[in-house]
């Protein structure tokens, strides 16, 4: 039988990334000693006070059909976050609850784009992007953050892959893999570009609550920014909900009135339970979420303390996020065969990041979600297989 | 700033078809006597087992990514299920978990259909089909099923509608609005006919559990059928589970690997806990969800008993699900007319069915999603208002 193009545009290559990953967990369900650092899942509960709130939504009988867009105390809640968070004056009209980030992404992209149209996109990148904008049936057009800029954009290589065929600028700020975070004067050059050329820009900012210090810059609040910006975000991240399914979209009215549309024909609304919990979420204080932000930060500081000292690693501080990139360019190995390498000796399971993009190249991505304990013996293991390269080069 | 195509594809016109019940809603809020059978979300909590299963969940913590397609345990009994309903002989490798029988519609939508196909839908059919049939890029042609077969397919009907361009086949049995179900005969010539002309079938089979004791046939059970079928369906309807959003689709493997590619860049799996309570729902005796089913077909038969004796009025009987199609073209009002009249009158709030299609023009849609003592209500003040009407042709 015949399937639609659509199945060959979302059929990403980016699968094989897992791999290692895969092997991990399923040697690890087996009982071998393995430590995970190649996912992006909290190893965190769900703050108590959330989950209480889910069940006791349940016990009530909160289990029909909701408003598609989500309840109006939810958007507004939302409403107030994000304009907390960007500065930009957003009402619950501008916001439309969705199944997460990702779907989120889907949505705009989907709303946004079509067949013809190119999307620049800021690499590395998250490895969903490539398939969620060839749903839309647009082509992506990379731009590098080089990692001898830290992972940062440079304005002036935005500027150069801009065509009339551009419709939009698809980027994650803080990124993941590389936990680099957009400078207010990087995002005031990029809305500049923007609107010199009349682009929607899509803000992913899931991680934006889980910043180490240096101020989170949401370029949907500057200057004619907010008609063309869609931000995109969730709780998964900054409050261990990963698998609760539950984010946003804020952007102009008239795109949530097409998410409206989408969401009669595909999602049909989030769980009313899911909801109450992510209102509470948003409006109460969750004193667990800064406990978590500084767990994060610690781990990163202890894995940069640790793996900074050996020859042949050198680590990208990451300024916000649960990952970090370890440049392993001068052991002489891939990125790639250092990960299986360092999986096959010691049972640590790192990602390869080149799949995120050619600016990943000779990385590996290291996740901090798990205990600090943890983290200082995957360490040692790392430390130790590295110095057993004899390649390295000093 | 310009919005792609697929905005347009999915503005749907049915929206307006939902006014009355909106104002019904918006009326009972604010106090007034109004009885709601305008909706098809069931007015019975969720069998307790299922919410005690999801709380059990949430407590143990079960709030991580999952399986994007679903946990093994609930793919298999997902498919154990459709087996035996169906008689299909499929596996979990043929089973996608979804987030309810709507997104496993878009999702056969987008993997199947693409610009320049043709889908046939069976009219009456359900309001969110022409959007989601339209997201993909597909167009509808609809084929009549005639209020004088009492809402059933002649299949000749349906073979004059294929042309070269046909890609599916698009119907939903047990129906909404008309509660008609598709008889072994016709299920076996619309199969003849997908096979002749090399069709996709996608069969929504969301009411399937909520039949009056006609034998629901799945199609994907015939000969032939299983390669070409896609079976949609959920928990909504027949375990009071609207909200909670899970349902599935059973087709070929590789669909499935599309659907797979699809939640990768949209839904990314479904919360744990909710895939839980689904499994439990599935593989455990739940005595409420046969106590539902038969509190639907009583309050059918109160229904008819009390319509049928109205001058003017005429039931369908329906064979399956929470919907009556009420003939009112004996009143002389268009059925427009009558729903806004009956509910300015006297608070009963039905729904016009000429949205569903050009078949349902002149009847009503009567929800049994109330308690049978406010139902005999509603019926009184159908009759009361019927008897006002001077123009009525007995
Ligand atoms: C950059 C980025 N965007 C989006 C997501 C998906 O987030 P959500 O769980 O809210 O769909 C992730 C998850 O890893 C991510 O890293
Ligand atoms: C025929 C039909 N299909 C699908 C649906 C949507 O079901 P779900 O809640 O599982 O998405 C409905 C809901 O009314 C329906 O009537």
């Amino acid at each position: 039988m015949r399937y639609s193009p659509f199945c060959d545009r979302i059929s990403g290559e980016g699968v094989a990334a897992w791999d290692i990953h895969q092997r991990a967990v399923h040697d690890q369900r087996a009982g071998r000693d393995v430590i995970i650092l190649s996912i992006g899942d909290p190893d965190f509960d769900t703050p108590a006070g959330i989950t209480d709130t889910a069940i006791a939504s349940l016990k009530r009988g909160d289990t029909h059909y909701s408003d598609i867009l989500g309840y109006p105390n939810l958007r507004a809640a939302i409403a107030a976050h994000h304009k907390r968070l960007s500065g930009q004056d957003v009402t619950a009209a501008n916001v439309s609850a969705v199944a997460g980030c990702q779907p989120g992404l889907f949505a705009a992209s989907m709303c946004l784009l079509a067949p013809g149209d190119e999307v620049v996109v800021l690499e590395p990148m998250y490895l969903t992007y490539e398939a969620t904008i060839r749903a839309s049936g647009a082509t992506l057009k990379r731009v590098s953050q080089r990692p001898e800029n830290n992972f940062h954009l440079d304005p002036a290589d935005l500027e150069k892959a801009i065509t009339p065929k551009t419709k939009a600028l698809f980027f994650a700020t803080p990124s993941n893999p590389t936990g680099a975070m957009m400078s207010a004067e990087v995002a005031k050059a990029v809305a500049d570009i923007a609107i010199r050329h009349d682009l929607w820009v899509v803000a992913d900012e899931v991680y934006a609550g889980l910043t180490f210090g240096k101020k989170h810059v949401s370029i949907a609040g500057l200057p004619g920014m907010g008609e063309r910006t869609v931000t995109v975000s969730s709780l998964s991240k900054s409050h261990a909900m990963t698998g609760w399914r539950i984010g946003w979209m804020v952007g102009p009215e008239e795109l949530i009135h097409h998410v409206h549309n989408l969401g009669l024909c595909n999602q049909y609304g989030m769980p009313p339970f899911i909801q109450h919990a992510a209102t509470y979420a948003l409006t109460h204080d969750v004193p667990e979420v800064e406990a978590m932000r500084q767990a994060y930060q610690r781990r990163r500081d202890t894995a940069i303390a640790r793996l900074n000292q050996v020859p042949g690693l050198s680590c990208h501080v990451p300024e916000a996020g649960m990952f970090m990139m370890l440049d392993v360019r001068k052991t002489g190995l891939s990125a790639y065969d250092f990960a299986w390498g360092l999986y096959n000796e010691t049972g640590v399971s790192v990602l390869d990041a080149s799949p995120f993009g050619p600016s990943a190249d000779g990385h590996v991505r290291v996740s901090f979600v798990i205990d600090e304990k943890s983290l200082d013996e995957a360490c040692s293991r790392i430390a130790r297989y590295t110095n057993t390269l004899k390649s390295v080069k000093a």
